[in-house]
């Protein structure tokens, strides 16, 4: 899959294998990545993973990241989206990718050593994109 | 987790991250890989991948590489071992995983193109080491 460079709708960036990053008035508020799942014979399966600066949480820059991500998964020709690995405590992110579609595929027993809280369950979340 | 040398049991290798061989009197038979699934609070699961040779098939080079790989995790203190990418029409290989105590905790929807049958389930395996 070749990395292409888009400037759209607030965000600029570069496809596969670079990080996206959303575009406030200033500062870099976030960053994805979207990748291939699996090589090969998983490849139509996209993987994506998102981080937000400490001071822009709860701004809805998350949420306008992962929108972003599975429309570029499309364009892309991504057929399906999978999270690895979903800390179970984490709450507000599984409320925001259920919101966005995705369900829990698989759920990894204790596989999280949370600081407080030890070993914690995570999950594989999955949608289609089709 | 620190790479160490062993000769035990008919295999020599060394443990993660390099690959590990079991001898027979003669030729390779076959290899696997023993390593970390996740990184820092995810490290206490470890993730493995197997590979026989093909005229080594069903000589149960497979099964013994294994239990060795799984012993070898218990050795150097993983709590659990999953498999991220069993795909759901090698059913000898589910069976084989099914014995040595692995379960399935999640099934991703069509994540393998298969040449022959097209998009096919992958399932995620899990066996607790404690």
């Amino acid at each position: 899959m070749a990395s292409s460079r888009y400037e759209a709708d607030g965000f600029s960036g570069t496809a596969t294998p670079s990080p996206t990053v959303p575009r406030e008035a200033g500062p870099v508020v976030g960053t994805y990545i979207l990748r291939p799942n699996q090589l090969g014979a998983g490849a139509h399966v996209a993987n994506a993973a998102f981080m937000v600066a400490s001071d822009a949480q709860r701004s809805g820059v998350g949420r306008r990241m992962a929108e972003h991500c599975l429309d570029e998964a499309r364009r892309m020709g991504f057929c399906a989206m999978q999270f690895n690995f979903v800390v179970s405590t984490n709450v507000p992110a599984i409320h925001l990718w259920e919101r966005l579609g995705f369900k829990i595929v698989g759920t990894l027993p204790g596989a999280f050593h949370h600081p407080e809280k030890g070993y914690v369950d995570v999950y594989v979340m999955y949608r289609s994109l089709l």
